[in-house]
């Protein structure tokens, strides 16, 4: 997400399906298996305090899966971030950095 | 939980991690085999549009997952409801019945 008050990552399974017990198993599998793996390098990365994970989707139905490296002093802490606050837009540097590093541990 | 705004389920798997991906993997395999079980069920039983489900833990680190059905007619919709409302306290009749639904799915 394009959002420089938190470091918070969508995984979209290619599927119709628009609820978790409607994924296809093997994929269901698959899926928690990078969900959890980028939670952990999102942790260590950031020195998060927690990692959130939710699958809501209530206005976009595509099924999406947020993660989202929370901190004491992020703006939201210790409340959810779902509609709390506008995005702020990361630097340009700053995107490239994050992307770089989701890169790397999907090369992972 | 308690709450007669909507039909909210926590499981909470019996462990002392607080991050999904420090859970053992057959105790992860296991949970994710229950929530997206009960989720499934509590669509159908509450005919909800959305089942959201969600990993915080901000406010109480010991692990656990909401499964929430929604509903377009329901207090916050379609906003999430953490930290939305105060809990309205489901009556004894109402309570009773839920936990016979519940009871009955874990038992399937």
């Amino acid at each position: 997400m394009n959002d420089a008050q938190y470091f918070w990552l969508l995984v979209v399974p290619e599927t119709s399906a628009t609820e978790l017990h409607d994924l296809d198993p093997a994929l269901a599998d698959h899926m928690w298996r990078v969900v959890t793996a980028l939670g952990a390098q999102l942790k260590t990365h950031t020195d998060a305090i927690k990692i959130n994970t939710a699958a809501i989707g209530n206005m976009v139905p595509q099924l999406h899966i947020h993660i989202v490296a929370r901190h004491r002093d992020d703006p939201d802490w210790p409340r959810p971030i779902w509609g709390a606050n506008p995005p702020l837009a990361l630097s340009s540097p700053a995107k490239t950095a994050r992307l770089s590093a989701v890169q790397s541990w999907l090369g992972n």
